[in-house]
C-alpha cells in the first residue's frame, strides 16, 4: 500500500484566512483551520468620512496564516496517514484586485513608521470602491485608444481593480505613492512571503490577478504599454518598469517553502508553493469547473466562472473579466460577479435590530413567495455585472406599514437571484453554453432558502458543491498540481473533488410568480441603471400590490 | 368677578380617546385624560389576508370615553373655579371617513351577534383601504356623469371614504350590509349616543364629514343623487333614503347630554353638545387656523388644512376635499394629507428591531443632512395627495452596506416634509395663498427633528401651536360656541386659543441640501407616480452620491 500524499491549501478570504490539508488521493480534508484578521471592523479598515473605502493591513494576513496552518496540523495530526513530511505541495488563493504599495524589498508600507496612519499605504480591499473617477478615466481612455484592453473586461473598467486603484493612490496620497516601489496582489504577495523571494521583480505574479485586474495580456506584450499609461498619470508610466513582464497559471510553481514561514508554520521547509490565484477562480476549480458549467460562489459577494476550452475570447459586454488560462489552464476563464450578496443579507440583519442572520432566513422561508409586495434592486456595494457601475446604490419598492424584517430579508434574497439571473442571461447570449449551475461557499451550504430561490429565479437544478471550501480546495489541488503530483488541473479534480452535496430543482408555481418579479426588476434595473432612457415605472407599485394579493389568496 | 366657565373637548383619534376640560375665558387646561380603546393592535382590527383592511369596534370609543371623562374631571376638580355644574359646551371631534353600519335604532351592528366575527359589521376605519376597486368605480362613474362631484374632491374619489366603503360592504358582506338600516360616521355616532337620539334620521350630521367624505353638498340638493348610486349598486341608491338630507356645521348645536350617558361621565345632564366634526379640522381651529394658514396635523398620518372666505370654491386637482362651512363656518374649508406620517416612523422603529421612536430621533439628529445617500418616497400607506392613489407603496433608494437605522429614520423624516412640500405647493397653484404655516398634533410638539425638517424643506418659518391638543381645544371651543358662549368660533378661537409654542427657522445651508433632493423626488414621484411617462432615473442615484460626499466631506 502506498502512502497517502497531501496538499496544503492557503485561502485569504475578506475576514479571515483559512487553511486545509487534503489528501491527494481522494479528496479527503485531513484538518482544517481559521484565523480572523485583526484591525477594523471584521479585519476591514474604514474611514467615515469616505464611505467607500476599504482596507487591510498586510501583516494580519501573515498572522492570520500562522495561527491557522498550526490550527490546521492539530487537528490533521491522527488523522490516518497524515505527517507534515507528506505535504507534496502548498497552493494560495485570496481576494483581488486587493494591491498593496510595496517598498524595494517587498515590503508592505503600512510597516512604514511614516506611513501608520495612512490608509493609502495599507491594502485596497477588493471592496473598495474610492477609484470611481479614475475607473472612469482609465474607460474612457481605453475606449479611445485601446479597445482590445476593454473587449476583455465587458467594457467598463471597474473602480475595484489594480489600475483605478494604483491611480487613485497618486492622486489622493502622492506620497504613499512615491514611496512605493511597486505594487503587489493579494495573492502574489502571500505567495512571495512563502516562498521568501519578496523582491517584487522576483515574485511570479498570478495570471489570474494580472490578466482579470490590470490588463495584462501576451497579446499586447503585458500590461498595458507606458503610452497608454502615461496619459492618464505619468508616474504610472515609470511605475509600469518596476511591475511584471511575465504572469503564470496556478499550475505552475512559484518557488519553495523557505525556512522562514517553515518554522513559523511548523512544516517542512522546501515543499513546492504554486503561482497565487484569485480566491473565487481556484474556488471554481474545487468545485469541479468544466466547460458547460457556471459555478457561482455564495459568499459576502459572488463570482460567477465559466471556461471555455482554447484560447479564442468570447466577447461579452458588461462581464468583469475574459482571460486566458486564469481558472483552468488552456482555457479562456470568463469572471462575473455580484458586489454583495452575503454583505446584503448581514445588512438587513443588522439594521433590523442586530438580527441573527439564520433566524431572519427562518422567519422568511416561512413567506409566501410574492406575498410581501416588496422588490428590491440589489446593488446596495455597486453593480459589478452587467451594469458595471460602482455609483449604483441599493433600493426597495413596495414597503407598507406591515413591511417586517423577514419580508424585506426574503426580498433581498430574491434580489440578489435575479442579480444572478441577469448575469447567466448575459453569458449565454455572449455565445457561452451553461449547461450546469454549480453553487459553492459558505451560503451555499448554509442556506437552503438562498440556493432554493437561487433555483427557482433561474428555473433550472441547481447543484451545490460537495466541498464546504471549494476555495481552499482549489488551493490545495493547484498546490499539488504544481508540485507534480498530478498530470494537469483536470486530473486532480477528478481525484479530488467530491460529489455534489445535493442537487435542488426549482419549483414551478414560485418560478411563475418570481418571472412575473422578475420581469419588474429588468424595468427598475434599466431605469436605474441608466440602460433604457424611458422606461415605464408608473404600473410598478400596482403589479407588485397585484402580485401580492394573488400570493395572499392563493 | 364672574364665574370661570368651562367646555369639554372629546377627541377620537386612531388608538384612543382624550377627553379635556378648557377654560372659555383664556383657553387653560383644566384638566385631560386619554384611554385607549380595547382591541386589535393599539386598537385596530386587521386581518392577515387582507393587509389593507383596518376596522375598529365602536363600543370601544364609547367606553374609552367614559374612563377618559372621568379621569379628566378627576384631574380638573381642585383647578381654580372648576366644577362641572360651570361646563357650558362639549364639542365632539374623531377620525373621517370612519362610517360604521347601524340598524334601525343606531346601534352598531358589532353588537348584534350574529356579525360578532364579521369585521365588515364594525367601523371602518378612515385607513382601510379595501375599497380600491371600488373608488376607482365611483370616480370613474363621476367623471362621466357628475364631475361636479369630483371637483370639490380633486378629482379622485378616495378609496378611505364613505361610498367607498359602504360599497365595498355591499359587495364583500352583502348580509351585513343588507343588516344595515343606515350608516353613520364615527364623529355623528358619538354626538348621537352623547344626545341619546341614535336613530339614524334624526341624528344632526356634520357638514364637515358629509362635505369632505360622502360628496354632500346644498348645490346638488345633498348627496349624491339616486340614479348616480343606483348605477354602482341598486342597493346604494335605496341606501341614500335611510340615511340623511341636512347636515351641519360644528358651531350648532346636535342637542344635549342626555341622563344615561351623563350618568356615566359623572356630569349633569342637559350639557349642549355640537355637532361633530373630523378630529384634524378642529385641530386646526384649536391652532388658530384664519385665512392665509396652513395648519398641519402632525400624527399618524397628516392633515393639511386652509380655509378662504366665503363660498367661492377653488379647483385644486389631487386635493382631497373642498367643503363649505367645513373647518370654520362662513368659509370654504380645503382640506389634504399625507396617508402616513407618525405611522411611517413607527413602522421604521419596528423594523429596526422594535427599538423606541425617541432614541431613533435622537441618532437621526445627530446626522448630516444629505449624509446618508438615501432618498424615500412617503407612499407606504399608500398617496392621499395629489396622486390621491391607496395603490402606491413606499420606496427607498440609495442604500448601501453602511446605512443604518438612524439614517433610514432620517430618509423617512424627509420623505414626509417632501410629500408635505409637494402638498403645499398645490394648494399655492391652485390660487390659495399659504402665508403661514402652523404645525400641530403630538409629532409637532415632541420632534425638534420633525418640525425642523419640515421648516428646512419648505425653506420657511414653522409656527409650532400652543396648545398640545388642538383637536380637543378646538372640540371645546366649538362646544362653547354652540353653546351660546360666544359670538362665533373667531370670537372663540381669540379667547381660547393660546400663543405659538415656538417659531422654526429654516437653516439655509440644509435647505440647499433638502432642495437638491426635492428636485429628486419629484422624478420619483413622478415616474412612480406614473405622473410623466419618461423621466430621466439613470442619474438618480449618482446624484445621490454627489450629495452624500459633498455632506460628508463638508
Amino acid at each position: 500500500m502506498t502512502q497517502s500524499t497531501f496538499a496544503l491549501g492557503l485561502d485569504l478570504g475578506t475576514s479571515s484566512a483559512r487553511a486545509t490539508f487534503v489528501r491527494c488521493e481522494d479528496g479527503a480534508e485531513a484538518g482544517t483551520a481559521t484565523a480572523a484578521f485583526a484591525g477594523g471592523r471584521d479585519g476591514v479598515l474604514s474611514d467615515h468620512a469616505e464611505p467607500e473605502l476599504a482596507r487591510q493591513d498586510p501583516r494580519a494576513w501573515l498572522a492570520a496564516l500562522c495561527v491557522a496552518v498550526r490550527e490546521a496540523i492539530g487537528t490533521a495530526s491522527g488523522q490516518r496517514g497524515f505527517a507534515v513530511e507528506r505535504i507534496v505541495g502548498i497552493g494560495v488563493d485570496a481576494t483581488a484586485s486587493t494591491p498593496l504599495p510595496v517598498n524595494a524589498r517587498g515590503e508592505t508600507l503600512a510597516a512604514d513608521p511614516r506611513f501608520a496612519d495612512r490608509l493609502a499605504a495599507f491594502a485596497w480591499l477588493w471592496k473598495d470602491h474610492t477609484a470611481a473617477a479614475e475607473a472612469r478615466e482609465i474607460t474612457e481612455r481605453a475606449r479611445a485608444l485601446r479597445p482590445e484592453y476593454l473587449a476583455r473586461c465587458g467594457g467598463v473598467y471597474s473602480s475595484e481593480w489594480f489600475w483605478a486603484k494604483v491611480l487613485r493612490c497618486a492622486r489622493s496620497d502622492p506620497e504613499v505613492f512615491a514611496a512605493a516601489h511597486s505594487w503587489v496582489e493579494e495573492c502574489d504577495y502571500v505567495t512571495a512571503w512563502l516562498c521568501g523571494a519578496r523582491e517584487p521583480r522576483r515574485i511570479r505574479r498570478s495570471i489570474c490577478a494580472a490578466g482579470h485586474k490590470a490588463m495584462f495580456a501576451v497579446a499586447w506584450g503585458g500590461l498595458p504599454d507606458a503610452e497608454f499609461l502615461a496619459g492618464l498619470d505619468p508616474r504610472l508610466a515609470a511605475l509600469r518598469e518596476r511591475l511584471y513582464t511575465e504572469a503564470f497559471a496556478a499550475d505552475r510553481q512559484a518557488g519553495s517553502l523557505c525556512a522562514d514561514v517553515a518554522m513559523r508554520f511548523g512544516l517542512p521547509a522546501g515543499i513546492p508553493v504554486a503561482v497565487g490565484a484569485i480566491d473565487a477562480h481556484l474556488g471554481a476549480v474545487g468545485a469541479g469547473i468544466r466547460q458547460g458549467d457556471l459555478v457561482k460562489v455564495l459568499g459576502t459577494s459572488t463570482c460567477d466562472m465559466a471556461i471555455v476550452e482554447g484560447t479564442t475570447l468570447p466577447r461579452i459586454d458588461g462581464i468583469s473579466g475574459i482571460a486566458p488560462s486564469s481558472i483552468v489552464p488552456g482555457h479562456v476563464g470568463i469572471e462575473a460577479g455580484q458586489s454583495a450578496v452575503g454583505d446584503l443579507y448581514a445588512w438587513c440583519a443588522r439594521l433590523c435590530g442586530d438580527r441573527p442572520v439564520g433566524e431572519l432566513e427562518r422567519d422568511a422561508s416561512a413567506l409566501q413567495v410574492g406575498s410581501s409586495g416588496l422588490l428590491a434592486l440589489d446593488w446596495a456595494n455597486g453593480n459589478r455585472c452587467v451594469l458595471v457601475d460602482p455609483e449604483l446604490s441599493g433600493l426597495v419598492v413596495g414597503l407598507n406599514l406591515q413591511t417586517s424584517p423577514a419580508e424585506l430579508f426574503r426580498a433581498l434574497v430574491e434580489a440578489t437571484a435575479f442579480g444572478a439571473r441577469t448575469i447567466i442571461e448575459r453569458i449565454v447570449a455572449g455565445g457561452v453554453p451553461v449547461e450546469r449551475v454549480i453553487a459553492c461557499g459558505g451560503i451555499a451550504r448554509r442556506s437552503a432558502l438562498v440556493v432554493q430561490t437561487h433555483a427557482d429565479v433561474l428555473d433550472r437544478e441547481l447543484h451545490v458543491a460537495g466541498s464546504a471550501e471549494t476555495c481552499a480546495l482549489g488551493a490545495a489541488i493547484v498546490g499539488a498540481v504544481a508540485a507534480g503530483r498530478f498530470a494537469d488541473t483536470a486530473a486532480a479534480q477528478r481525484a479530488m473533488c467530491p460529489a455534489p452535496l445535493r442537487v435542488v430543482r426549482p419549483d414551478p408555481a414560485r418560478a411563475v410568480v418570481l418571472g412575473r418579479l422578475f420581469a419588474l426588476y429588468q424595468r427598475l434595473h434599466d431605469a436605474f441603471g441608466g440602460v433604457a432612457a424611458s422606461v415605464e415605472l408608473g404600473t410598478v407599485m400596482k403589479e407588485l400590490l397585484a402580485i401580492r394579493r394573488a400570493a395572499r389568496a392563493g
